[in-house]
């Protein structure tokens, strides 16, 4: 019997211009899933262009990390933009990022929201069902990174969306099964061996730890692929990637790329 | 034996955001193929999702219109930008409009530089070169309008792209066979009469008058169809397309839709 | 003993690039007040240089309509950016259309706050602050406009900011004493006469009917100017500001510029 | 008799939302002036805001550092605009930048070109007007930093506007007294030593020896201080900075600041 898989995922591509062209190639080396920024918060055609081609390189699934049109904020402010228009925008962005993939020889295979709109989805209906509709009129047999237990989530279901479970490697949670907010303390986890365990026990227990001690569900229980994300911008990103690899390997897991639907 | 066939194309979805928002329905019905702004010089995805739902619905072909990224230019100035770059902004913004005309139940069928770029293009070796790069790497079935006798077009024919031959209704053309600046007297043709008649014969005689009285070659003498411009913000458009229309008919020609290279 | 004295005011200056450039000097011949966009939701360096000018020809008052950072929306979606952020991007707006009015050879007087933004601060706490913040640090005799009975109005008061109260001639009003959305019917009153009337009540009553029926007060008892505004993207605009313009000097009101506070 | 004085400057603020937010406060220890970016090419109103906080506070004179508007090409690329706009352009961001400079106590007391536009500037006559232009109508008191013997140079000394010759201590000259572009070798020099040494040089030879061997005159005879700039962006700018500092204390010269003219 094959070893169960789980899908280690990255934010990348998250420069633009002159700024923060980072050297991603070692990250990329960690990962099996780069959620690649399409150029709403970050990313501009070279940035695309050079992480799509070496994400094709490594084998690792490409998604579009979709986001609110916001380079000056990074993604990171609730717009309180249309539906329709939301819908059109994710639309855009994914079909940037599909013409590099293609170019690399290889795909888009699922979509992920990124920052603000990531957070927001979990409860705002319109915008939880805008991202399943982009979505699904580009491609049903897109997967949908997500938390469980969102509205993002039920929305995808509903829709013949497949989901899958995000957790995050490298972020607190409040008892809620939401992030803790970047404002506020345990925020961020930088210690990559404590991440690396906690990370294997989410994949094991589908459940964390929150900062108020209490325990919460991440992941549906049936024995579906988890993705544990680790941001490439968290200091230490690679080291931590590294980590969570080597434990998920030692723990009898293997590193999955994202296909789309069958 | 079936009429001569020739295309009539127009720059449209070109405005932004709550500006330049026209009723485009009308000028979609007298062409055969939509040039559409993809947000670089002008278009945004509300735009995008709209002008391609009006272009399929009518069995207007799709034309991906690049630009050099300015918005605030309306990408009508020179950007000495990287060849390297403009391949990739290019592929960017026919991945974008890929992704809506497959939305509309259509496809992207040729690709047209804007403005300067496409001006530009004419005698620029490294922009013309990232215009065909761009192409060839996105889908080299992919038709490229523009200029005859141009550095953009004997590119194209060297890759193996198909070029088809642009002429301007409603533009004055130098004697080098260029457009004349919009800066400049006798850049825009407003009679739709005289411009209708222009056509015709462009079409037929595949030559011009310049401003300065010369008879200039503005397509190749095989007889493949000619695509011919009106554009969308040009004072009395739809009368122009509209007269262009009719003159064409009355001559023995149809209106066809631009395909993919077999 | 002189007239009354009332502002009658105009968002103006509100293209970008090729979009949007009205012939707005008939507008600015019937307003005593131009509220510039400073290009933040609209108004490139172009427009504010035309604008400015403009105004200090005809003797018009020049405020700094300042919005939150969105072009493509033309500010009307709330961003929840931080507060600190918000007042150094109104300061920015600020100053930058300062340069331009001092090359026309006068000055800002004051600051209104343009779409999502002004109607969020009625409210919002933080981004009320933000506007006071910015005016404060910037020049604290600068005017405020902006509705009686809300956040921003206190929070002017209480920073000894002096606010000028203003209502909409073309706008219909809540029973809460706001604006009825955009997207909702009755937002905007079209008829240059029925219009005109209801503003000589507002400034001789100090009081509006909502669209509910109720009397709402839309300004201070005090014998204070008003400002009366009418949107110059309105259709119609000029028309409205003739007929509110004349009816206000019938009823023996005399139309004032906005000076700072001495 | 007091020691001659020198101006060290340096390109900062040069990050743009969530990217390139160095800490620059130890290499405002070490300069006399700071061309402050002023969001065309760079630079957000909390980055200016920061910026010229911290310049006030160490007694570091501030200037415009304007651009072609070109954030996805930090200003590094020639744009044709027309003249009458890059003058507005330069207008709005210098008067953005005077109000942050008002609110932390001080003032902007000269301008300098950023980028493409500075290196254009040198030849292009529309381009180099335009600068003169922006600055003789915000302020003529306005000290402009430009290299000796270009286009932009003698427009301002035309314009009764006073310039001060800028050399460049980690950057290569050609023949022509132009620096080497970065696309080539030569570009930058990395050494602190030997820049530092060849600064003084300059100050007091008013010579450089080209990548050529040339010796080329950077600045005019006359007793006038020069501005030695570092760039920010280069590798071990902060030490560089201190090196020159220190060498030219040691040949009896004073970092002072740039002052408005009298």
């Amino acid at each position: 019997m094959s070893a169960p898989s789980v899908h280690l995922d990255t934010d990348i591509g998250e420069g633009f211009g002159v700024w923060g062209n980072l050297d991603e190639a070692e990250l990329m080396g960690h990962v099996s899933a780069a959620n690649i920024a399409c150029g709403f918060h970050a990313g501009d055609p070279d940035i695309l262009r050079r992480t799509t081609s070496l994400a094709a390189e490594r084998g690792v699934s490409i998604g579009a990390q979709v986001s609110y049109r916001d380079l000056a904020g990074f993604g990171r402010r609730f717009i309180d933009v249309d539906e329709a228009t939301l819908v059109n925008e994710i639309v855009y962005q994914i079909g940037a990022l599909q013409a590099f993939a293609r170019i690399a020889g290889t795909e888009v295979t699922y979509v992920k929201a990124h920052g603000a709109l990531y957070n927001v989805a979990a409860d705002h209906v319109g915008h939880a069902a805008a991202i399943v509709e982009a979505v699904a009129i580009v491609d049903p047999a897109l997967r949908l990174l997500c938390q469980y237990r969102t509205e993002v989530w039920d929305r995808a279901v509903d829709r013949g969306i497949e989901p899958i479970a995000e957790v995050f490697v490298d972020r607190g949670y409040t008892s809620e099964g939401r992030l803790v907010s970047r404002k506020h303390p345990g925020a961020l986890l930088t210690d990559a061996e404590i991440a690396a365990r906690r990370a294997v026990s989410m994949v094991t227990q589908r459940e964390v730890t929150s900062i108020d001690g209490d325990r919460v569900t991440v992941a549906p229980p049936a024995a579906t692929a988890l993705a544990l994300c680790v941001h490439s911008d968290t200091p230490g990103a690679v080291t931590m990637a590294r980590a969570t690899e080597k434990a998920l390997l030692e723990n009898g897991f293997r590193l999955a790329p994202i296909g789309r639907s069958e």
